[in-house]
């Protein structure tokens, strides 16, 4: 009979290898103290190394805002997923050039694209600890003064660490307002797309293998980041050069083995590791299963209104995907937290909690403020729910719009640095790109349908707000009809629909935008004083927060402190570290995922139709077995993807994966979907992250995109 | 770091286990040819025990006629899977005893309840082979003379063995006509339902777990067989007593490991293994894809018109059950084919025999056998497509109907041993059953429904039935709103739909049926001579094959003879066994079936809500970790389903799963989806069969169900 040497080999399983992922997104500064660790799960290079932002490994890693990358050349070249590139490649699209559909590769600097307007590469050059400015005097504030006093604290640092130019600084808070930390980054603005393959290997999979295992996804995508010629930051322009990064990583060819250390550096964007049972009841017993239902609701809406090949299909695609990511996200966490006990596992953590205060009068303190957070955090809940449907109902693209306008033409009354965030100087380019991109984004007859639906569930609550209803004319038991009719006068009426308009209103005086005749407009100025009220109330609770939190992460802290175990702040779009060994593991009761996927994976899943249309030269390729150096004994062919048991969020994407060496052996870019719950609840046994291997990354670029020239620019290690 | 222990137990895998599955549904009397075999894989009994259908451990195996069964205990108990017995088990139920929501258990005899109407159970008592009286002559005959011979002489011996009171017997037909075996087989026709659990014990995971692996169903029930107190076969009567079998199979309570020798005998139904290419095109490119198209709409056609909660609804769950059941597994048969390659692997396969045949001149014959075979397949595929249509156009319930019963009146004029098979006097108990069932799976506004949409279909075909088209009177261009006013003139003006109507006309005349005024009789009237005529061309072709697949099959048996391998026959409901080992998998690329489910797999995936909703007490006692002793140290808890890989296919269900020592240690219940195209040609690979383990219904039994005296009853061995 036929046997499977291969598969032999796949399934006799490394019995050293643990079975349980490690939890932790650590801050780079934290991990010399747990150095030991690293050193005892594999890592090779100096701990402290790692702590150092501006040496190497971490001087080479950059945040796209919203994913990670990293430099992979003396020349400012930017490797990243496919999927935070893929926005540059669709900008740069067009019907005799569809760079999705075939990939894209400049053969010569002079060939690299533009980016998306907006593209930016982040390179970090300086940390501050800002705690003592920022908390300074706030606990004896009452809770809006404290708000105001942080709120305008963060400003102000952030303007002075801005004033030299080229940088956008951020003061980030950590363990909900107990430390602050100014982070100075230079701006990249000139970004170009340098590679990108086709999304028949970039998305390959879709969003039917989205947070799927076994994966065979060609994750990756390379941007170049340019500079003036005296090396500052600048805006597109030809005579720019290539960015000279003091540091970049070197490309290992040979990659890792099941059980190797690995750990990969990026920005991961939240997490509620520490959130209180009542938020976490709130969000799983209310906000999720709401969301998943009215998700599907909004789908299918939109695909009703924008049908198919349809020229307003085209323009709510990403929110489709984008909606279909959350939906099957939250989904995933919803399962999850049924299938770990969620509730109940955080029940039993704060009990174990308060014991540990029980026993030590010293500790009194830390149970004054879990109590009034345990408060807060419950009339927090309330209000969101009580305002959840009001957000729907007025979400319209152009209310939103005027909303934006109608509060900027305020914020402007006021001196720069008394403006709300948002609304400075500092974030007109920004707000000026998102007016301007509203057009590609919007279709009357689609928004219209949403807006019908979201009123329709806004309609059946008890909770109706009063001056909404007299603004919209909303009355008790109105029918379909009228109410649609009364929509159909605000796209009809407005003229904000108009890119030009929304633009020059920019410049507008409240009383200017108040005489408008715009129903959008109109709805907008009825607003706004009800919205501040809100704006006020959530300001004056997260004062409060800022009060209870503090305290109630020290308590976790000391209190883990006293197991021997290391707290790491919530995820916040901060550089964070992530280490543990590369893992298959066991999902679901009688099953098992093997570490690594092959290239025969993708001829297997192959259906030549999309997602699973691998170009035809790569399944030639394949069929021809001819995997060149790239090759890996272990899998006996090329590991496409592989599994670890890093600890990543959403914003992890593009992160570099790094080896013992801190060499590049891949791209993170997903968690599979038994993970998705350790946003809230770190699951050792399910908790596995996806990585794109570099060994598949090369071997695409040279066997089947031709793409030598970049390889050659890599430092390419065996 | 946390450690899973138990994940580690599961995941070291056995470095000796094979990893591809054995082919070969074999006959018993096959069995002694592969001893050798058969002992190296770990069979400890004699394997020429095997082949003696009337001695140990043969003797135990019975049918129940589309599923497979065993005799458990000295009175007649027997075990077979919870979706074979569940028809008797809804039989039974009512509004307030829903045995399909509470389970079945009789707790004496006396309790036990009658089968569904129809229930059997078949015990092969002798088998013969025919061959020589079936074949005889018939080579020279021409193709209808050939297989009208072949029919008659079917019918001639099935008549003299049925002469023998209360046996039902069979001309079983293998290799395509080349031999022919008579299965003599006791008929007990009072089958009584003993004990069945839960829909939410034996139906765990409904569709959404159909053909997918992990799997945690309790997939058995048990049935007892009753004969008149003479030990003759009889219909249900109270003075009935427990039939005594004269062999009876062990329980095993220690069940197996990885790796273990298993084997199942049963009855599988229909496979297409010696398919040949043309025949293979047909179906995977046309036949397959026509029907996942037409299975979805019809779905469709039927939630639209039986709204869930209906009445009518619940009258069509059984059909829409299986259009689900059939439409995932034709889908994972295309999936499959694109997968190996099916049809180039068949190509491949014909090419290797023609060169085999061409490298000896006295193998000619057989070439042009096969040259015969191939044109008359691409006629026959021909011949199917263009029927296709017209078939599902004659679809109605009510047509069908009709249909049968004039039929009936023109083969009532002759002697019973002439009349079609399927309407003589033996058909005849069938045959009332199904007129009289028609109520409970009908209901008019569905079935107008489903015929509109097959008749959409129909007026898009070039090929359309001229006395099809005039006798219905459709016209090109008419429209929807003329078809329906015609078909509700059918459903308005038919009497058919009354049960004793229908049974009343088994007794009426040809004439008499002409003379009646039901449009449904007048429509089945107009078609019959355009019927005969099909069924005559049908019979023709079948003649032909008669003479033409018997050297096919001879030279496909040499052929492989000269490579060392035993040809067995397609599966025809006939007794096979399949012999291998537990053994999990690797399905795809990057993932692992592990070989054993556990009970904490059902909490793992219970929601609650059906299919997931495991009895509270189940969950209790899986919680508690209350095994038993039916304990495996192996994979830490009960096992609930194991993999092994074994050759199934449709017909297996029910089967006893066998240890080395014949020791009942499963149930067959379910191939995985992978699997199910290896019914045209098996993938070692994929391919693996699913049980349910005797731990597992053992436990139910004692820690679930309190069936003590079952457990009893039986011979459970450790």
């Amino acid at each position: 009979m036929r046997k499977s040497a291969t598969l032999a080999a796949l399934l006799a399983c490394a019995a050293s290898a643990p079975l349980a992922a490690k939890e932790g997104m650590f801050t780079p500064q934290q991990l010399p103290e747990i150095a030991d660790d690293l050193r005892a799960t594999g890592l090779e290079i100096d701990p402290e190394a790692l702590s150092d932002l501006t040496g190497f490994p971490m001087g080479a890693i950059v945040s796209l805002g919203g994913c990670s990358a990293s430099f992979v050349s003396p020349q400012g070249l930017v490797v990243t997923n496919h999927h935070c590139a893929r926005g540059s490649v669709q900008y740069n699209s067009t019907a005799e050039n569809n760079y999705l559909e075939n990939g894209f590769l400049a053969k010569a600097l002079g060939e690299e694209l533009p980016a998306a307007p907006g593209s930016r590469i982040y390179v970090t050059t300086a940390l501050t600890d800002v705690t003592q400015r920022m908390r300074a005097g706030t606990e004896a504030m009452e809770p809006t003064e404290r708000y105001d006093a942080v709120e305008q604290r963060m400003k102000d640092i952030t303007a002075e660490c801005e004033a030299k130019a080229g940088y956008r600084c951020q003061v980030a808070s950590f363990y909900g307002g107990k430390e602050y930390t100014l982070i100075e980054r230079l701006e990249v603005r000139d970004v170009r797309l340098v590679y990108a393959p086709a999304d028949s290997i970039g998305k390959y999979g879709g969003d039917i293998d989205n947070w799927m295992w076994p994966r065979h996804t060609g994750d990756f995508a390379f941007y170049r980041a340019y500079v003036a010629p005296d090396g500052s930051a600048a805006d597109y322009a030809e005579e720019n050069v290539p960015y000279a990064p003091e540091h970049h990583l070197k490309v290992s060819a040979s990659g890792l083995k099941e059980g190797d250390f690995v750990m990969a550096a990026g920005y991961p964007g939240s997490t509620s590791r520490y959130a209180t049972l009542a938020e976490v009841e709130n969000t799983f017993s209310w906000t999720y299963p709401t969301y998943v239902k009215l998700i599907n609701d909004w789908i299918d809406t939109i695909e009703e209104a924008a049908p198919e090949g349809s020229d307003a299909r085209v323009k709510y695609e990403s929110l489709l995907a984008g909606l279909n990511n959350f939906e099957k996200n939250t989904r995933g966490q919803l399962e999850g937290a049924r299938r770990v006990g969620l509730v109940d596992r955080r029940a039993q953590r704060e009990a174990d909690l308060a014991a540990w205060i029980a026993a030590d009068r010293s500790r009194a303190a830390y149970g004054e403020a879990i109590t009034g957070l345990q408060a807060l955090t419950e009339e927090s809940a309330a209000e969101a729910r009580k305002g959840f449907w009001y957000n729907f109902a007025t979400r319209p693209a152009l209310l939103s719009a005027a909303q934006r306008l109608y509060r900027l033409s305020h914020e402007r009354q006021k001196v720069d640095s008394l403006r709300a965030p948002g609304f400075q100087e500092r974030d007109m380019t920004f707000f000026r790109q998102g007016l301007q991109a509203l057009d590609r984004r919007y279709d009357a007859g689609v928004d219209k349908a949403q807006w019908l639906l979201f009123l329709d569930s806004y309609l059946d609550q008890d909770n109706r707000v009063a001056v909404f209803d007299n603004a919209l004319g909303l009355t008790d038991g109105m029918s379909d009809a009228a109410l649609e009719a009364k929509l159909d006068a605000y796209y009809a009426g407005t003229t904000l629909d108009d890119a030009e308009t929304r633009l020059s209103l920019m410049e507008a005086t409240p009383a200017q935008l108040e005489a408008m005749d715009d129903p959008f407009m109109k709805l907008a100025v009825a607003l706004y004083e009800y919205e501040r009220g809100l704006e006020d109330a959530s300001d004056e609770r997260s004062g409060r927060a800022l009060a209870l939190r503090p305290a109630y992460m020290e308590a976790i802290t000391q209190w883990q402190a006293s197991k021997g175990v290391l707290t790491y702040p919530d995820a916040n779009s901060t550089l964070r570290v992530t280490y543990g060994t590369v893992l298959g593991g066991s999902p679901k009761d009688g099953m098992a995922y093997l570490p690594f996927t092959t290239l025969e994976g993708i001829t297997e899943k192959d259906t030549g139709e999309d997602p699973f249309n691998a170009p035809e030269r790569q399944l030639k390729e394949i069929r021809e077995k001819d995997y060149g150096k790239y090759y890996s004994e272990d899998v006996g062919s090329v590991p496409v993807n592989f599994l670890s048991d890093l600890d990543s969020t959403g914003g992890n994407s593009g992160s570099a994966t790094l080896n013992a060496r801190a060499e590049l052996v891949g791209l993170l870019f997903d968690g599979t979907f038994e993970s998705v719950n350790s946003d809230w609840d770190f699951d050792p046994r399910t908790t596995r992250t996806i990585h794109v291997d570099t060994r598949y990354m090369l071997w695409v670029m040279d066997k089947v995109d031709g793409a030598q020239g970049l390889i050659e620019e890599m430092d390419v290690v065996e």
